[in-house]
């Protein structure tokens, strides 16, 4: 009855520092599945990370949901494991990483803090959590460990709440943030569907994008090809948020865009 | 009796996308080993894709093979599943990138069209296709369902055939292209062992190889160290086509040659 | 009683090399887990390989382990596989890419030449033996089948040792080099844990860096974050050696430093 365990972390693919972390699981849960979400979070981008996650887990089988993204490895941030809806487990640093996919699920219902777990790995080192703390707590609870025997008790409501930036909708514009750019250099903004319904952002709507010094006309389509090589476009993407893109090229590159720059959306005239 | 999966795609490896098909796959075919051939083909590299999947195929259990390098991901192009030689099943748009795979393996026996799937997931995005359909098709696939149960049939001989560049072989010399280049920057060519025979191209030989203004003379050798570090050479390479390198160093950028571009081969004088 | 596979190599992410690899041991082998410790060697860098191998071992469980950085492909150096200590397998060319990882094990126990195993695939190629021979040996080997059964009995004394810099002590002063840089750009040196006992080198000292024409002072500290942002410390690293590193940034790329360099450190005054 182990448990699958998805795994996601900026260590990068140049490191053997994601494939020990595999190693050490597949040795204290020799049952369990590890899939790899991916480990090409950009360097310390928690909130990228926590996106990802939180992406991720609805197409998961539910399971233990390790992600390491821990600017702070050794410092007096907390580790953590939590149980969330649909008996999911989520382990990582307490910074903000698993806030989004913890909010997703109806919120942490249990938590711990693992600062001094029976389940880490001696010698204990100071930099590398993922490998002697992380991973081995991961794997004891797949393979069966209840969660209040891998650290303290925590209030679950003194998580860290992960910070993002927020749209300001007005009736003839809306100020959006870019939420996260991904390899392809398409742009998500923070506009979900919902947000979308009180604004003029319609499929079909040809949309003005501005962004720092440039402008551009794009229209709201369903999907890349709707638009010729090289031209704009706003679409829901397949989170259900509102993204820009340039089908075949990268938004990112094209209008100097990074997460937290401000993206002013207004009907074309 | 769950099959197992090799998936391929060019979704790189800094995004949740081949993880997140990882996971629908492991949530609907537990029993079903996923084998990751690669995911770093280039971006919307349908025939580097193509070339690869081929390759790669001859060496895995006979399974269900999934690829995915679409960039016309959403439009009119169909998504499709067909039965080739060895009972495999092969997923992925019918773009050409499993066009050399399926011929290599006899022909499409049988072949359906996913567009209207009943294996798709909801919600359908218009852009994330590998996740809400290929994965989902694939691993109904792996996990017993009869290929005519995914879709709606499809003549085989509609399938989209991939356009190569074909060698030009005179008497006194031969015209070829790159056909790929691989990570190392060895440079595979248009030509195939069959086509050796009738040359001049013998192992041993000194060829005399130009491409644009550069011309270098380089041996038909049988491995990189038959040559120094920094000297070129034409070899039989893994799957038996000839290809041009240089030991330890990129013969694509030394040579500045890309995908298509001509090489003429004479004998050296 | 199928065995655990590890899977180290300089394949790097871009072609089907390492999946390949991964497909045919999977087809040989089905019950055998096989996990990728990494394929993002540096292409050729016999050394980083040697030395992300040995970091790796300790936390695997104890099966065959699979390391290709062979830039000697196809030429007289032999292909090997070696029992050492714990029953562990180990297998790859014998330039060295074994040696620290085997010596921490013990030293081989036993050894063969793979140079005409029976286990090696046909058609064996001159410049793919990672698919042709290591991965099918590997396999065998994780399925049941004898060491010996592998290939000719080799002398273990006569395997190829790793060449490595040693770093100099004196009374005032250490001379070290740059044992290897991970992906982050910290820079583990050629220092042990024991190295340390003998000199000034200490948790809490401040330290006089000097590297080329860089003078930097920093902290011998316990992790990154006790120091502030673009900061450097010195610091012991996961595998218990003295690193080098610079909170939130590339020490090696802020003190322009490559492995072999050499790094004087003194107490600071």
């Amino acid at each position: 009855v182990s448990r699958t365990i998805t795994f996601l972390s900026d260590y990068g693919y140049s490191d053997e520092f994601a494939g020990v972390c595999r190693a050490v699981m597949a040795r204290i849960a020799p049952g369990s599945r590890i899939i790899d979400i991916t480990h090409g979070v950009g360097r310390h981008a928690v909130r990228q990370g926590a996106i990802l996650l939180a992406n991720s887990l609805p197409h998961a089988e539910p399971g233990v949901h390790l992600a390491v993204v821990d600017p702070g490895v050794g410092s007096e941030r907390r580790p953590v494991a939590l149980r969330a809806g649909e008996d999911r487990i989520l382990v990582g640093p307490d910074n903000g990483v698993l806030a989004p996919a913890a909010a997703a699920l109806g919120g942490a219902r249990e938590a711990v803090d693992l600062s001094t777990s029976p389940f880490r790995q001696e010698p204990f080192t100071a930099t590398f959590h993922g490998r002697d703390l992380f991973a081995p707590v991961s794997a004891r609870l797949a393979a069966g460990a209840a969660l209040r025997e891998a650290g303290e008790p925590l209030d679950p409501s003194a998580l860290t709440v992960l910070e993002l930036p927020r749209p300001r909708i007005y009736p003839d514009r809306v100020v959006a943030h870019v939420l996260y750019r991904d390899g392809f250099g398409n742009l998500t903004l923070d506009l979900e569907q919902a947000d979308l319904a009180s604004t003029f952002l319609r499929p079909g709507r040809q949309v003005l994008v501005e962004a720092g010094r440039n402008r551009v006309e794009v229209p709201f389509a369903r999907t890349f090809t709707d638009v010729g090589e090289g031209r704009g476009l706003l679409y829901e993407d397949s989170v259900r948020s509102l993204a820009l893109a340039i089908n075949r090229d990268s938004a990112a590159d094209v209008l100097q865009l990074e997460p937290d720059d401000e993206v002013t959306l207004s009907p074309a005239s």
